[in-house]
């Protein structure tokens, strides 16, 4: 309860601090006769690892994940699957100043506030290393969604003031982008006012956006656990996550019900669509077979190099000025760690929702 | 797990259709020895009544509460307390055509997909009056809040094009305001234009903001279990929210880190604050002792009075206009349901925080 | 997480006490499409009611139950189901004595050292009307395996030093024996020894078994989640069950392997048996296709007619006469408590063992 | 889900297979200020080490313990403790036959019954290694409890029919006995039986009889949530267990209620204590202060030597002789296992129960 378990039915525990021994995650609920390897991981976390373009911190970590338990002869038992990554890169002096005082928009103050005291080396558990459980699990869920059909793709919508024009919006673009944004024209615009920024010893924040599609309609629970909302709250424990939205989002408050409602008609094929999407893929809080559209606005790193103001453990004002090795932008990097919050998401709302339909479960238990 | 219980140790569970005997909630987990009473339940739950304004739907529900559990002699025990409101203003005939087709916007067509049928007797689960449950939870969650000192109050911020000025948000205009929105010459402007699109036989959108105050630093839980992450999840959850934020949300996008870092400085009073509040009281997902200021979209009615375009259950596309009793706008009765899920998620995340400190839990266990 | 909330996906929260308004259950996670009616629950109920025989307590209630939510046109609808009985035949005064002492083998003394109180009227949350709540949902659970085939029946095995033979344990002579002995020879035997102890003021314990048959090989989950530690861990919460066992159950500390091994066999029918069952029914955790045999001992009742010595709260010893109405013997009425809790397990991990292969998934989720 | 997943507040997922990389568990939950270094786990494990005695399997595993996250300079910081032992003693050949058909006794079949294969390498995750979890976590909730003053104690009570005598239970001896048995004399009359049951290639089952002391009284949660049914159903879970009891346990069936009644009065401290203990120090599922006392009943050990008649995978009958390394009896390494169970209900039951009264509640949050 300690906040590191997340999942009803596909359940995992995540684990590791920035400056420990490593950084792990163990899932609990994967069904069996998957075929995993460790490749299969490596490709998510090699497009979160630092130090791949000047635009993230030069810390060098390999990087590289183990799997320790749950596989046999290449494919998922149905018992936890332990995944690992050494940390390697560990400049923990780079830290020991920051052990006196409270960085601003960090969570320093709140640890010492929570716990009384906090391992400082690099920010410990709220470091974004954290995150490398998350795109690892994420990358099994992946696996899972892909014998299904289902497929997610984040990429950065917005950096600054610049946004990607939906009609640029191009997914074999994204890869080709530094701030993994697919309109290769506003990506651009964008790397010259980050690069601005950063030699004013600043950062900057923006939009992640994240389209799943493929998905079957009748996913979501209603009430509290309806599907928006699970992706909302997971999607929001995401480090530097202030805003999130789905489908018009806030635009909807200016807009009026016969502005804002999706028509349905049949489709050629004989289902049910929706004229418009406005509603982002999900109706009553359940699955509308649509795309699902949501977004994450992300804060500008608080790590910045400028000289800030603020208090020592002691109590009294300082002025301070941050070292080490930080992101001037979070987004690219974050990228697929949404993804991999969706993915954790949708297979555990997946799961959670086999048991809506008594004839179903006749059908599942002919053993 | 079909989704209508809520929280991890102060822990609702709410049942209820619009057009069934009746709709309530089940509480497990509240202490005992708190003081509680009908009444105290009843004023929250006439915030959210129908017919008490003509911006809302004109169905007349007396609402009135019973505990049927958990209080005795005027003092919560510590065992489940049930709580219940009988439906007593069922007109199911306005129903009878919603059973043949999917209104746009509404989770009819979900359900069917979901479990392959549905009670269509005025949205049957899906309805707006499933919120009472979340509103009878939410006064017994304020009871404890208010022996903590801790204080929650919401009001609509914005509708249409028309936004409370920061200066002008005084709680004790809010109930002056049929729309509940404390700045007043902002609410004429928009009781205005809501009149104006009534005529038209449309509705319209809008954001609520909810401001918890005297809160203590140190509550939330790092990565999944942030303080942020569950009041957005579950705000997410109520019916036609579309997007949550947090103190300076969104606009994050276009900030940088000089901006939006809040400095830390020392109080006269010898506690740490910060200069500004952008975080909106959470860092790192867990509470700095500020004001934690948070923002729901909330979409246009989807039942509007128009002619619009569907499907019925049989795969033809049909028009169809829907009759029946509607809010033209969702605001004005939902600032008591964003409060009631505020209050569920602080209540929870401070009983789930108990446990931080060993020192703590020795001085607890004394007995 | 005040305890009163049981299950992973289908999930029960029951509430009430002896003398408040009613007692009764929410059901939040059942399928939709199963035919449910007042009279399904009632069935149940009517077998657990007090005063039907000599044996029991003479407190007259008709335990009507009404369903208030979750079932349309006569099937459940996935939405919760909530259920009620009211309280009828309330006679307080009984226990006005009760408040100012501790009764010997009750929770009196543990409730106030928990809460700093109690209702203690009847017992409030700790009396035996608390297992209607259980009774109802396991009456829905019931239904569920009706239609998977599944079929579960609950006896007193024992009495005192009397024990139903195994050869003449035939299920249609339950309901025959007042004691809900199947071996009518030991009842009429139990009914004598159990006579002369209620004209002592005494009251006697003994032993309940349950069978479960019909089930599918590979229920259950390995480690925490074996199916037979959560059938031992619901039903030792069953008010006064002191041990479970299961199959051979305490008889195998004096066993050997050799003895005990169940050896496999080819069936006529192309599966797989067991020559005996010494494992009732349960192998690693997980259901063999066997049937499932579980036994609990269940304490004499503590409410005696006898004098007793106890202390009071003012913290004196005292002797004290125990009023009231209380049954001399717990097993009768408890058969249905212990299928109802054997009900409501199975389902739940029939439920959670859902995703256990990706191939069983996928054909799930074809709509 | 999945089943590896234990507790409500502090929570542990072990994971590990007994023939992959290693074996392990995150515990997430864990208060911080805790000191905890490696030997403090170390103990425990070495405990259940194979080998240490000629009455159990000569395997030789070192079983080093990891810490790789959760603490710093010494002490828990309150975020996720990782915990791994490394697999170093695997023989697999000795298993290969295994692969191919079902032993007796063991959860070969009801693995392939639920998941369609298994990891046969050693019995995989239904191996009796999967206990390095437990005891790993058990040994961080036992240095929980330790600054609480609560103390927990195992042993084995019987093996066959040679049972300890109550008097001569002497926590001291339990070190000096092979078997675990304090009883130094039965000790030795049950190695002589043991040693004759393994010159027939056979093994013995027996007691394990499990100590609780220094509980404050409050300690649990009504109806489902009861300290019995907690440490019964997690017990429970510990393979090979088959009957639980508390207190006087199964011998209630024969007892009467002034027999079984224990009855209260004033100690010279002023506390209420109890005359008797046959409840075991727990009533109505809340600790009355008393020690707990609660016995497991484990089976023989499945894997015997001797020839024995299953069926293959082929759908076959046949004959088998088991080869590799077994336990001839589990007591003796389970003793640790069973407090470890122990350990990590009562810690996790202690964190629950700390919501039960608003006043301890506003005196916690003074922060």
């Amino acid at each position: 309860m300690a906040g590191s378990v997340l999942g009803e039915v596909f359940k995992i525990s995540t684990w590791g601090e920035s400056h420990g021994a490593g950084v792990g995650v163990v899932i609990d609920g994967c069904p069996a006769g998957i075929p995993l390897a460790e490749e299969d991981i490596q490709a998510f976390l090699n497009r979160r690892k630092p130090g791949e373009t000047r635009y993230s911190t030069p810390r060098k970590e390999g990087d590289l994940v183990q799997i320790l338990s749950g596989v046999f002869e290449g494919k998922t038992t149905g018992t936890p699957i332990s995944l690992m990554v050494q940390n390697t890169s560990q400049r923990s002096k780079d830290y020991s100043d920051i052990a006196g005082y409270y960085r601003p928009g960090h969570a320093d103050y709140t640890f010492d506030a929570k716990y009384g005291f906090r391992d400082y080396r690099g920010g410990g558990r709220s470091s974004g290393r954290e995150t490398i459980g998350r795109v690892a699990a994420g990358a099994v869920a992946n696996k899972i969604l892909e014998e299904l059909g289902i497929h997610i793709v984040a990429y950065t919508k917005q950096i600054g003031p610049f946004v990607c024009r939906e009609d640029q919006i191009k997914p074999e673009n994204i890869e080709k982008s530094p701030l993994k944004m697919p309109d290769l024209g506003i990506s651009a615009e964008a790397e010259e006012y980050l690069s601005g920024k950063m030699k004013e010893m600043d950062s900057v924040g923006g939009i992640v956006e994240c389209v799943i599609s493929g998905m079957p309609a009748g996913v979501g629970e209603p009430v509290f656990g309806k599907l928006d909302a699970a992706l909302a709250g997971n999607i929001f424990s995401v480090g530097a996550v202030k805003g999130v939205e789905i489908g018009a989002g806030f635009a909807v408050a200016e807009k009026t019900g016969s502005e804002n409602n999706d028509n349905f008609y049949m489709a050629s094929d004989g289902t049910v669509k929706k004229q418009t999407n406005f509603a982002g893929g999900i109706l009553g809080g359940i699955s509308d077979g649509d795309d699902i559209i949501i977004r994450a606005a992300f804060k500008p790193t608080p790590s910045i190099f400028q000289k800030q103001k603020t208090v020592n453990c002691q109590g009294e004002d300082i002025e301070i000025q941050i070292k080490g090795r930080h992101d001037p932008v979070i987004m690219p990097r974050a990228v697929v760690v949404i993804e991999a919050m969706a993915a954790l998401t949708i297979v555990d709302r997946l799961f959670v929702g086999m048991t809506s339909r008594i004839e179903r479960i006749k059908d599942f238990y002919d053993f």
